[in-house]
């Protein structure tokens, strides 16, 4: 069943084994990471198993591959650590966890790490901070391809108080010894470029209500 | 693996069958409804398929069976008119989503429904409004439980905003149709009654953090 966007999540594992999440629910992946179709959006969540997942180089290249041919590559918490590490993101601007910050910007050196940052866009990269920041990135994106009206309304129906300022970032004074960007550059004076591609427009821009009174 | 306080989640399906959410994610029961250990915490999620499971009365008297054994009886979004229809929260204060109010509010003719509400405790049974608000319900939840201390530090390692007013709901208003009580009660002063006994000491007070600099 199409989503109210016409999107089709598909979860894609290393193998096709169960994978139990840090808070022990069982994820069933669709697809092996080999054979994932080609993705609009890849998105890269994070947790306890990113080191795991960069240390293992076999499954690091399909994910460099998925990376490369994907539309978007949305990353989330420590997930910036893998995509970091694939070094498709050197010279770019990115964001990740704030109480990780100094361990998981190590994973990309020539990456220009935006400190204070909700989430940050750099082109088809798009990085968030930790873990709920993920929700206020993924409303930028829905914004920025389908209208803020239609984001609002989202928002609205799941009942969200977003962050819609990438630049406010109320944890990142949490943490006052986590380091600035390794190629010194520091936080931008905007973290979200405003220049996005608008999206291939066969993507229905009227969505359904999920509930109707 | 234990959560960071001590908890196991058990995901329980009417059946062992994998349950396709509406964002087509499968998700795999742990036990069956007939099977599920005494919880201490049986939360009722919403969604499309509520008023499935209010019209399956098989189900239904597992559900109650469930919601009487245990410690909290929680809900999320439209998860509210099954708690509603069981007759449990007959003469409490609930609340549940915004947008499909009217219709939802039918489920319990007896429930003393607060329309401008972010979440409600009431006695064992603790009620949120729609889908995200089930977030702020479970820090509430921590809060209370746990103390405001860990509760705080819980949301700054997920860098979550919390709504931590129950009675501030922004979304009440968005729907200036939506009825109030059927029992004429209105809008409580105040929607979170202060009176939550202690939780069990044996649960550990000190959190694990996710993430180690």
């Amino acid at each position: 069943m199409p989503l109210y966007f016409n999107a089709t999540i598909v979860l894609v594992g290393e193998t096709m084994d169960p994978v139990t999440s840090d808070q022990q629910v069982k994820v069933y992946p669709d697809v092996t990471i080999q054979d994932a179709p080609k993705l609009d959006f890849f998105f890269l969540p994070g947790g306890h198993g990113t080191e795991a997942v960069i240390a293992n180089k076999q499954l690091m290249e399909h994910i460099e591959e998925r990376i490369d041919e994907s539309r978007w590559c949305l990353t989330v918490c420590t997930g910036a650590a893998i995509l970091a590490a694939s070094g498709r993101a050197d010279g770019r601007y990115m964001t990740t966890n704030k109480v990780a910050w100094n361990k998981f910007i190590e994973y990309g050196p020539k990456v220009k790490w935006v400190k204070r940052a909700r989430w940050v866009q750099d082109g088809k990269y798009v990085s968030s901070s930790g873990v709920s920041a993920g929700i206020d990135m993924s409303f930028y994106m829905i914004s920025a391809l389908y209208g803020e009206p239609f984001a609002k309304q989202f928002a609205n129906w799941i009942e969200y108080t977003r962050h819609t300022n990438a630049n406010v970032d109320p944890f990142a004074d949490l943490y006052p010894n986590n380091r600035d960007a390794p190629t010194g550059t520091g936080a931008l004076p905007t973290a979200t470029p405003t220049s996005m591609p608008p999206r291939n427009p066969t993507r229905s821009p009227t969505p359904k209500p999920t509930h109707t009174n």
